[in-house]
């Protein structure tokens, strides 16, 4: 998507030896751009690690080149496939909640081992690499295509009955939470696909962003890019969706997922939970963004199965933001005495989930559902974690 | 209660002429602690809408001490009972939500209409406000005294079953929401009075403190209370508290309310009702600290005839702390451009809601339940609105 005009993926390899990714830091949005070089194996784990670039399918991708930039100085190693082994250890490590971190790892071990030395390792790698990016984009763009059909199907409905519209007049108002736009993918989003595509096509969409505390990577990253396309929308805090559903000023949810299970449980950054409760309660349709590189076809409860990340408390007490001078600035909210606690993520049980976006297609958040759309999945058995 | 040691109270009457009223400012804390007087009638009208003060019972006792400021100068005015009913408008008008403020400003005008002169009446104002104060201390006394059996039953069944006691070990963990401690009434609080004594007699708790997003008073005045008394506690993003209880890392929770009606629906912070839906999902019990003068009697039905706030979008897009040199300072959440809404209240429908702890007794969230403790109410039909 667009940057004040000029069109940007989130994470790109830039032309030539030694390799260099270029990923834009999201650490500064939304109030400075900024574009990071990662040349090691270590620059892309803390650029992981520490959210220079965050969202599964973005994580992922960076995890894949993570691998090649960890293989390419390795050409001539007698131990390259224990090192990459390690590599592929380290990478996984980073963060322990999304699976396509986990899977895009795997799949760069796979291609690797189809190679007789390392120089046809190293070129696999970064073949697959782009196939893996190159992937996640085509998904995010089938994910619109689809969730299109349903805000267009409310858009006709609204208009069929104009009198239950109150805010704003005549828009579909969606609701997402943190940031599944194309700032946590490579390029559409998954949650943010079927909006962009949308209002591209001229539905008026109104979205209400939930700011999401305590990384706020809504009031952050989804304002910014909703902003940057032209994409009317009001950042809330976290605690108001409940109250905007009860007087119907929610048509739609839908958001991300970093891991659903193959019964349709969804674990999506923390708070996702209260929404789904709130829609299910106010008969809002709640939907997931789902790739099917996010779905654990391995697990089936996601409460007992999906790793939970719990981060630093500082990321609770302490916020940053631009002072009134212009200069980014941290502050500390908190008693300095007082701890706190930051769970990343919530599991959504399936049975608040009106269904799954995916890049097949819509279906129910179940195991039936899913199997209907990825019959190739039936008797698969690997989990990610 | 105490801070550093030194028993204060939120606000009072310094003795003297003119009236001078004191108040914590809480716009400071946790980070520095400043004593304000207010000498006018403007003083308390700012002090109220710009939530110097803040809090329905706080709000209630310091409307009614803004009634006597308005009123001293007014000794010798012909025109004292038209300039009172002015000011009693525009301290109703400062904030909408609790009833507290209107209820208190009408006693205040009830207390004027008996006596026969200024002079008398000032007299009478004072008395009032000072008995209306004195009286909410009291009310939340006894709310900590039948709250603390709440908590009491459920440390004696967690006793009988240590296994499912996961975090801390062994302790009660209540959740709150905002701040319903004492510094949002006179003393004692109407949420944290049970809490306060629970500790106060040796049961152990802790104390999950969400934030409360956008003005954040959880974090900043909860936690400074419950540190300055020496209580557990934790801090957390609103969006946390689902998560928690799923685990079975909740015990109870208990928050305030700014307006309940006389059928149990509860109007507090804006995200009571997204804790109250996952209490529910979670079978955790659900309990409002709530006064009898935070009841509106006139009232049948929360969502369709209490009045939400709606605040300045400032406070969602900027946010207050401490930087790292020790300055307060504001700093900027969102895009500069990027539009946002402050929704203050929400209404938690009672069939969420698992009790009334009021000044006398608990007792459900019904109407049959509440005209058992209030049988004086069975006929009343008042709106504080």
């Amino acid at each position: 998507m667009n940057i004040n005009g000029i069109h940007y993926r989130t994470i790109w390899h830039k032309p030539g030896e030694p390799p260099i990714l270029q990923i834009i830091d999201q650490r500064y949005l939304p109030h400075r751009f900024v574009i990071e070089e990662l040349k090691t194996l270590e620059d892309a784990e803390t650029a992981i690690r520490d959210m220079h670039v965050r969202g599964a399918p973005l994580i992922g991708s960076a995890a894949a080149y993570g691998m090649y930039l960890a293989a390419f100085p390795l050409e001539h190693d007698r131990d390259f496939d224990e090192k990459m082994n390690i590599a592929a250890k380290r990478l996984k490590f980073t963060r322990p909640t999304a699976v396509n971190l986990a899977y895009a790892v795997e799949q760069i071990l796979g291609s690797m081992a189809k190679c007789s030395n390392n120089k046809a390792k190293i070129a696999a790698i970064l073949q697959t690499a782009n196939g893996i990016t190159e992937e996640s984009v085509e998904h995010c763009r089938l994910i619109g295509q689809h969730g299109f059909k349903l805000i267009e199907a409310i858009f006709q409905k609204k208009q069929a009955s104009p009198s239950i519209v109150p805010h704003p007049p005549s828009a579909i108002n969606i609701l997402t939470h943190c940031n599944a736009g194309w700032l946590a993918c490579i390029d559409h989003g998954t949650a943010t696909a079927p909006i962009y595509a949308a209002y591209d096509q001229g539905i008026p969409v109104h979205v209400w962003v939930d700011e999401t505390r305590p990384r706020n990577q809504g009031a952050s990253l989804t304002a910014f890019e909703l902003k940057e396309h032209g994409v009317p929308h009001t950042v809330i805090a976290d605690n108001t969706g409940g109250h905007l559903m009860q007087h119907g000023m929610v048509d739609l949810v839908i958001v991300g997922t970093d891991r659903t299970t193959r019964t349709g449980d969804v674990a999506n950054k923390i708070g996702t939970y209260l929404k789904a409760l709130a829609a299910y309660d106010n008969k809002v349709p709640f939907y997931i963004g789902a790739p099917s590189s996010s779905i654990d076809w391995g697990i089936r409860d996601g409460l007992k199965e999906i790793p939970i990340e719990e981060r630093n408390a500082d990321e609770v007490k302490w916020i940053s933001g631009l002072d009134k001078e212009g200069q980014m600035r941290e502050v500390l909210l908190t008693p300095t005495e007082s701890p706190a606690a930051n769970y990343a993520f919530d599991v959504t049980p399936a049975r608040l989930v009106t269904g799954l976006i995916t890049e097949r297609g819509i279906c129910a958040a179940s195991e039936g559902g899913l199997m209907e759309l990825f019959p190739e999945k039936i008797g698969f058995n690997f989990t990610g974690s």
